[in-house]
């Protein structure tokens, strides 16, 4: 049993915890038989809800954890005091090996804080990312970093771009990813400090397949596989992405029904419009891995459902038998 | 006739010149007598244009420039270096104060250089920023900067916020506008070291309504009508919403295609769906003022057509009769 793949799963964390984490939880378990899954939460609650379902018993624990963090709480102070909230529990079961990674859909703060202080960074890796698959024209992007970096420093972003593509290459399945880096415009002399500083030493590595720069606005249409970035730009990226697409959508929708012939002719082409707003939902593409820890975080988003923490889970898997960290220390050599 | 407001248009600058730059020119001049338009390019090609036209000759002069400025151009050698060049001479037009403003659909890099060292900054101004105005759901914002201030300083934005307000204020008609700053979260600690820094200063500020952080993913909602930011995050923000526009509408239009229901739904609501991709296009907004300058200069986009350019140069009207400058002298003090 020693392959089994055991994801630490945060009961509690998510607006529609506990109901859609259980529900995904026990998805997964049923949809492979390498996952073997630790909730973490309320142990009378999840219990509870566990009694809807029929599922492989010895591949599904219930770990006890008797409080919450909450989305709005200050994410240090969180860690620090709610040592039996299903997060901090979750965290520890992959700090201490029983669990190879975690999935939760709670505040995206205190993932970040205890992934660094609880779980801890592999040796070499001086900032963790959170990194967020989005959609694209063509399929998808992995935008490096959204996490807590916001002021970066090149030598972390030359360390996004080379954990960026391992995972591209290895969890997705991108053979050689192209990584770019998020950029004013494509000229090599363009962009701020950071960015000007960063771009040698991307061009220098031999074991990324460098495009230069991307300017934001052909990121959308998939002219890179990886974009690396300091958070605050990949946050802007990232939100602005949702916010556009989420008042086109609404814009589209009240113009259908503006008048009787746009009425009937929504109906013609609801399932049509349905399927194009799902394949650029940024919310479709499972969750984002936070990076160069020792073992794996995926945040999810906070209004994930069952199939998003499923695939969440599920994507634990590639994560492990493709030696993802042992890739990432191969690459990033600790300066002495 | 010394109220006129004198606008350079740089006939040879962008995509469509000098075509469609001359209509715009035309129309201008057609849709409101106080306007004289000093249209600056090869005399023999605008004069060839003209001849399509009828309009008032006393208020449309040709000035005679040899040179053209490419896009792909380095800005700072082409400025200085094409004297004779459409840009360069408007340019000039607005320092010697023939002309009150400047409109041009050209190289923004250009714009961006000569506008400093020719027309030169309003003392007291640091920087000048270049504020496009973006669409949202509920109408229009400003987002300044997205020029070429990449590594910009609190004191940058304190005054970006003020000439936002004024401009956003006086030339757009929004009453008391509201100013947010640009942030990766809402709340007062969030953010990287130039956004912590200048959250204090802005909140100190009496002469502008400020509004606190804002999420890029709330700027398309219309949370905001200044969005404050540095050059690069602007860029970020301005070029993703034309990313994330294109492709989805791409997409929804390949999806009207991809059956013969849904090309007879697509007949039907063709033209509500038009109106809404219009009103969300940020092309549809006339030009980008680069403020606190001594003049205005509008930059269009590059694929400007008529309607934007005589929509830009209409936009000098208000600019010189409601004095923007001499408000942006009084809220901005230099430091002694």
């Amino acid at each position: 049993m020693y392959d089994l793949v055991r994801v630490a799963v945060d009961a509690m964390g998510g607006d529609n915890a506990p109901v859609e984490i259980v529900k995904g939880a026990v998805e997964a378990v049923n949809a492979d038989s390498r996952i073997q899954v630790y909730l973490v939460g309320q142990e009378d609650v999840v219990s509870e809800e566990l009694k809807k379902y029929t599922y492989p018993a010895e591949r599904l624990e219930v770990v006890s954890a008797t409080e919450v963090i909450e989305t709005g709480e200050p994410p240090v102070m969180a860690i620090r005091r709610k040592k039996d909230s299903s997060l901090v529990k979750a965290m520890n079961l992959v700090k201490e090996g029983t669990c190879d990674a975690l999935v939760s859909a709670g505040s995206t703060g205190a993932i970040l804080v205890g992934g660094q202080v609880i779980i801890g960074r592999i040796k070499g890796v001086d900032r963790a990312p959170l990194a967020p698959i989005i959609p694209t024209a063509t399929g998808v992007a992995l935008l490096i970093d959204c996490g807590a970096n916001v002021d970066a420093k090149p030598l972390n972003l030359v360390q996004f771009a080379k954990m960026g593509s391992i995972y591209m290459e290895h969890v997705v399945g991108i053979k050689n990813p192209k990584v770019g880096i998020l950029n004013i415009g494509v000229e090599e002399e363009k962009g701020n400090a950071l960015v000007k500083e960063t771009y040698p030493l991307l061009k220098e590595c031999s074991d990324i397949h460098f495009v230069g720069n991307v300017e934001a606005r052909d990121v959308p249409a998939g002219v890179a596989d990886v974009i690396v970035c300091d958070a605050f730009a990949g946050n802007v990226l990232l939100k602005t992405m949702e916010g556009v697409s989420s008042v086109l959508i609404k814009k589209i929708k009240a113009g259908l029904m503006s008048s009787l012939v746009t009425k009937i002719g929504a109906v013609m082409i609801k399932p049509a419009l349905k399927g194009v707003v799902k394949s650029f939902s940024t919310e479709e593409h499972g969750g984002a891995p936070m990076l160069g820890l020792n073992g794996l975080v995926v945040k999810t988003h906070g209004s994930s459902k069952a199939a998003e923490i499923r695939n969440s889970i599920l994507q634990c898997i590639a994560f492990k038998e493709q030696n993802i960290n042992d890739k990432i220390r191969e690459h990033i050599v600790p300066e002495i």
